[in-house]
């Protein structure tokens, strides 16, 4: 997604080889207008997989999976990574470890809001190592629903996650695919490589 | 907002005489379609305070903060309950104490994103004691920026958080005001009592 791709360029930072800063537009200050169009794209390449609900996990996945709700017309379930004093429900469960924080976390969503009827598009902002798609996954299956499609806005290829999910078969989307950070510069997968050829 | 207060007494679940729970459509499940109307609301309501950001709480703030956002052109920045180790710059702080999670958090932002040449319309989801409204309305004001008004989804009226908020001679407009959760029934604030006599 050309429109994301150079956000990242002019707004992102390069804090190491792992690490890139997108707080000023995606996870810490959001741009509304971004993630309406990031909504769009998401609703764009999902359109045939007769999507019912769109789970991700707070904080950071919630303005694009709520945008890309609005534009697919499905609700949106977000995970909890602290367990609420009013969110008193049976509830579906994994474990996901995150590197950014350094800490692990029980992710929870009520299972009267996923079940085997539905088709989950799962949304999330990053996919590094997949530690927290696996972990929503792995709940969205608990609920005998169907993984339909797993939607992220910025994917580090060089880490794991990508892989992870490929190998268990589950369609992964991710609107920019950074193949390195080596030397303070983002470096994108280029797609389409036949068509420049 | 009439299209919420049907929404909240058809869906929402009052637990105890304090407690009205709306994860179906709020804080949990989250109704993308009703947040755009939210988002319009807000919109209408602030239109005439030349508003440049909005400051909202993860996680529940999110959605209607970035819905107000979008209608009003201006971006969201969401104070975060803990910290990420990528956020590494200088930070607005408060401590705010949640009755629903009984538990305090240190809550920040970054002060790169909010400054005194800003009016800021802070948005959260509930307003109960005022705890966490305080806390956002401090932080702004740490950045020398004016809070030119407060906007709240569901305001639990026989709870102090209103009159702290009135108090300081901040404008409070709530979406929906409860002024009751007895008997296990919500009953609303009637609005313009004037025009009714």
């Amino acid at each position: 997604m050309r429109l994301l791709e150079e956000k990242i360029s002019k707004d992102g930072r390069v804090l190491s080889e792992n690490v890139l800063k997108v707080d000023s537009f995606l996870n810490h200050r959001i741009d509304p207008q971004l993630m309406l169009e990031i909504g769009k794209e998401f609703a764009r390449i999902f359109a045939g997989e007769e999507i019912t609900k769109i789970v991700t996990i707070e904080s950071s996945g919630i303005a694009p999976a709520v945008m890309a709700g609005l534009q697919m017309n499905v609700p949106v379930i977000f995970a909890r990574k602290r367990k609420s004093l009013t969110l008193v429900d049976d509830l579906l469960t994994a474990t996901v470890y995150s590197f950014t924080k350094n800490e692990t976390n029980e992710i929870s969503i009520s299972n009267k809001y996923v079940d085997k009827s539905d088709r989950v598009l799962i949304i999330d902002d990053f996919l590094a190592n997949g530690e927290a798609a696996l972990g929503l996954v792995k709940m969205v299956q608990q609920s005998g629903a169907k993984v339909a499609g797993i939607g992220i806005v910025i994917e580090k290829s060089f880490q794991q996650g990508a892989k992870k999910l490929h190998d268990l078969g589950i369609r992964v989307e991710s609107l920019a695919r950074i193949a390195s950070l080596a030397n303070g510069e983002v470096t994108y997968i280029k797609e389409n490589v036949e068509e420049l050829i």
